[in-house]
């Protein structure tokens, strides 16, 4: 089968999980940290270079405060869990603001991976625009060094994408390095993950060609 | 219904479709004119302000010639159906290039609608690279004003691309407009067009919640 070198994940639908069980939006966020860990298991064994999770983003952050405080909670565990399984794990977004949490500062340079394991950036407090932006401060820009010049030049082209909670859209998730990647959207809410989203996924990106646009 | 207001449409599938009949891949762009015609007006009657269309890339340019000559030719003749049709049209693309078509150059800039008729985009050797470059000139770049320094600062965010060909993935197509859009996929390939199609997209986005990433 042909691997996905780079894989993408949006775990979207932990609000709409935690209100379909009478549940405060916010209680959603804890019950993704598991899948997170499983998904990057299954990743790493099937042969995954790398995994981008889609932690929080500075329009997430215009969210009530009792949520925010979930979802930024949420993304400091998965990092520590990461970092614990052996990951050579990234923390990328905008760190000068309040929004990004302190704790999760040693992780914005990438720590070194364990034996066997791999590349796992996890995208908190990130932005589109701030990723983006840097691009005004790149001399000697051209068609071939875009990537190396934005914000989140560590994190490579994605070849797959993967959407829970049924939701097609980006949604402002590396805009540059999703320009060729295939999407795969998965209809269950993130909390309800089963390994068989990401095979099911795969299997999918193994019938796809690979034209980067040619 | 909720109405998208800006509609991005990517016609794929003209090579796969010509193959199919037993004919080479370059027969297939000639069939994929009327249907841009059509889409136009179904969008236009349905309410939508603007519609873009992909017309070719510069990835695609390093295509064999002859198929470069047959999407080159589709591209300059719908163009002249969308003027005479009354369309507000905006060719937009690489013009410093060759592959730009020299008949086309009129069109850079956006030409008056007649009475009743909406915008018109059509991507005419366009890079994603070519239209983020030139973020690099840009002074004062700041979160809120991205998208008025790219090239392709005259249009506007998208709210739903519509693919034809069964391809899940943007191929390139305006990273800065599409970061919130909503992606729908129609399997036909594009010169199997049918107006039912733009419907079935318009039904579903309309299912769908308008979050901008929030």
């Amino acid at each position: 089968m042909r691997i996905p070198k780079h894989v993408g994940i949006i775990p979207d639908g932990n609000r709409r999980w935690a209100q379909d069980r009478g549940m405060t939006k916010d209680k959603g966020y804890e019950c993704g940290i598991d899948p997170g860990l499983e998904s990057y298991r299954i990743c790493r064994d099937m042969g995954v270079e790398e995994i981008t999770f889609y932690g929080f983003t500075t329009d997430n952050t215009k969210r009530p405060s009792y949520q925010k405080e979930a979802f930024t909670k949420a993304c400091v565990d998965a990092a520590k869990i990461l970092i614990e399984e052996g990951a050579a794990l990234l923390v990328l977004g905008n760190t000068n603001s309040p929004m990004f949490p302190q704790e999760l500062t040693p992780y914005t340079t990438r720590t070194k991976a364990k034996e066997g394991q791999i590349k796992a950036n996890l995208l908190v407090n990130y932005g589109w625009h701030w990723d983006l932006m840097n691009l005004a401060c790149s001399k000697n820009l051209n068609k071939n060094n875009i990537q190396e010049n934005i914000q989140s030049c560590d994190v490579s082209r994605i070849d797959l994408i993967i959407r829970w909670g049924g939701r097609r859209r980006l949604s402002g998730f590396l805009p540059v390095q999703s320009v060729y990647s295939d999407f795969y959207i998965i209809e269950n809410y993130w909390p309800d993950f089963k390994d068989t989203h990401i095979k099911e996924a795969f299997e999918w990106y193994h019938t796809q060609d690979v034209t980067l646009g040619g």
